[in-house]
């Protein structure tokens, strides 16, 4: 039998079709959620929908689900998506991607005649990127039950407008919430790194996303006269500061288990060419795929912090402010998403998210599984966000192949 | 024969009686360069000066100078002095301290009958500061030829007055430059920095100026997401920036001459959490009281910065932007510092001076030597400068006594 391929010149127009909607001189998207943008790019994904025949449903918090019925009613459906929100100067890709592909997948089937065992559903989840509300990730937030509708409703935007009242504004709020029985969820969506491209790989199979912590870091010296105060008698916050840097990068780069150590925020003071700097206020972000690891990253971190201390004559303070544990996929179905890129003959390999994707709150649900396909230079977030035609359909055909596999014929 | 003193307490009541104008709230001074502040100050010294019968002239650039005649008339006269103008928030001894300590030595003379062979001066140079006016240590500058007064008094402040004008303004505007031979010129000074109060060391025999050379740095790198991206694949500028501090360190504290290495600012972007640092913008601050050891750091500097550009796999711009060479004083008049240390039995020690002074520029044109009493925490430029009494007035008498030294009986 000759092998069920997604059309991927349909896929391409309706990302682009989709991407005039809030579009940016430069090439971007600005669909910030719960606005007028946002209300026209979930229309036109509606009426698509429609036009393939799904039935559609809004939910409580603007969850949209469009299902493509299957030969036993009753099944969990097995459930595609991601999200059409973006950020206020984002791309044509992150997220808009794994909804398209959801529904590019029900034409398919369509085209071809191919009636699953269980239903299928598309899903655009609302709010994944948190640029106007908080929570990030609030729809597959409510979905998986981290947070409450009513407590979402009432989270407001710089304008104190609530959550609630924008989702009425734009005609998405649903009667009621949501939170049925998944068979399956798979969430395609590009890289936003660059080990794909650099790896010359078509597809990443995502093991999981990394757990995170993200720490706070002060340390407080005296400041003094570059000039008259002589190295041994200077207490240097930054010599300190500095030492940390390396160390967070010595932390990241020995342990195992896709360990990740950033510095991306430093506050030196006074500031000042001839000044010795008597205090600097710093970030450390670890990361780890594995609980346990991330817990000996910190505990080296505080460590680290109170020797280069002592060491440097200065008081140090440090307070983690964010943690986020690690989330890992569902063996069977990544196992699906290896096995398809494997039959349809394309380059993969496993690896993990550093960045939260919807698919995270899902997997604790749901059995989940992320298709990650390479964008270029690994830039997101930024109008200039790229991805090659043929690697977004390839990541479709992953989609599609797994999905079936799942659903049964 | 009894040893000859200043008297302690009239050299407190003075510093306290100048102190007055321009007095701040929290027990420090403003009295910016040619402000009606420093107009009341510079009346006050002209005033003690007249008093204790000094023949006060002031030259085209503002600097006030305060004779007392000698036996021989035509001989060079011994110089003391420093500059009575402040920081905007400056302490009651920085400069100040100089030449009222220059007008106790005249007094205690005066007292004491004591007739020297050369005739003797106080100097106050006007805007040693460069708060209001730039350049710094104009006065001085000018008076030893390093800067033309034509261009001083075109010098514009934020409010676009200028020099000219301003010394017009507060009747200090005098007829003609000055350029005298000097026999010999000492400054005494607060030292600015911890060391005689770390070591508990009354006076410090000042050997020179460190030489200064100034460095803008930038490292490029790359940002990128700290959750997607592997530590093998950053191009983080903030590493490359953190090992430079902690090179210039190295530099500092192994290089001979009173070396000193100073980071003192550093702007990092885009200075996000979550974000490896693309770009590091910082400066160097490197000295040294020898000019071909200060170079050898330079180079040392230079080549560091290279090769941490290439292991970091960043680009590296480096640009020197001060150069102000090291300045060694007289051997002989830093003798009669020291000798005239050991006669009063007050502990004493070598240094150097990390900051530049008006005795720099002296230097090039007449043997120089500046004396050091410690200050409390080393802090200056601050209101909350302080020196003890015991300290200003072992000083003053160190300089009573290599002035006569120098001016002969």
């Amino acid at each position: 039998m000759k092998q069920l391929h997604i059309d991927a010149e349909r896929l391409w127009q309706s990302l682009m079709d989709l991407a005039r909607i809030g579009a940016t001189p430069k090439g971007g998207v600005r669909r910030i959620t719960l606005t007028e943008e946002d209300r026209q790019g979930r229309d036109q994904f509606v009426r698509w929908a429609k036009d393939a025949g799904l039935e559609v449903r809004t939910d409580a918090v603007g969850n949209i689900f469009a299902r493509r019925a299957g030969a036993d009613p009753s099944a969990a459906p097995v459930v595609m998506g991601s999200h059409l929100d973006s950020q206020p100067s984002g791309g044509k890709f992150d997220g808009a991607y794994g909804v398209m592909a959801g529904l590019e997948v029900m034409r398919t089937l369509n085209e071809h005649g191919v009636r699953t065992r269980v239903p299928l559903e598309v899903v655009s989840w609302t709010n994944e990127e948190g640029s106007r509300f908080v929570p990030v990730m609030m729809g597959s937030g409510v979905f998986a039950g981290i947070f409450r509708k009513e407590d979402v409703w009432e989270a407001k935007d710089s304008d104190g407008i609530t959550v609630h009242s924008a989702l009425s504004t734009i005609g998405y709020l649903g009667s009621k919430g949501e939170s049925h029985p998944l068979g399956g969820y798979f969430e395609a969506h590009i890289e936003q790194g660059p080990v794909l491209e650099d790896t010359k790989t078509t597809i990443g199979v995502v093991q999981g996303a990394l757990g995170q912590r993200w720490f706070d870091v002060a340390f407080a010296g005296q400041d003094a006269h570059a000039g008259p105060t002589p190295m041994e008698l200077r207490k240097d916050a930054l010599i300190a500061a500095s030492r940390l840097v390396l160390e967070v990068n010595r932390i990241a780069t020995t342990f195992p288990d896709y360990a990740r150590g950033t510095v991306g925020h430093m506050q030196v003071k006074p500031n000042s060419r001839n000044v010795v700097p008597g205090e600097v206020r710093m970030t450390v972000d670890l990361r780890n795929v594995r609980d346990a690891t991330l817990t000996r990253m910190k505990q080296d971190l505080e460590k680290t912090v109170r020797a280069i201390a002592t060491q440097c004559r200065v008081s140090a303070e440090i307070k983690e402010v964010v943690y986020f544990p690690p989330c890992e996929f569902a063996r069977d179905l990544v196992s699906l998403v290896r096995d398809s890129s494997k039959k349809l003959d394309l380059s993969h390999r496993d690896i993990v998210s550093g960045a939260a994707h919807d698919a995270v709150y899902l997997a604790r649900v749901a059995p989940t599984a992320m298709i990650f396909v390479p964008c270029e230079g690994g830039i997101s977030h930024n109008e200039i966000e790229n991805a090659r035609p043929e690697d977004l359909a390839a990541g479709c055909d992953v989609l599609l192949h797994a999905v079936l596999a799942r659903a049964g014929a």
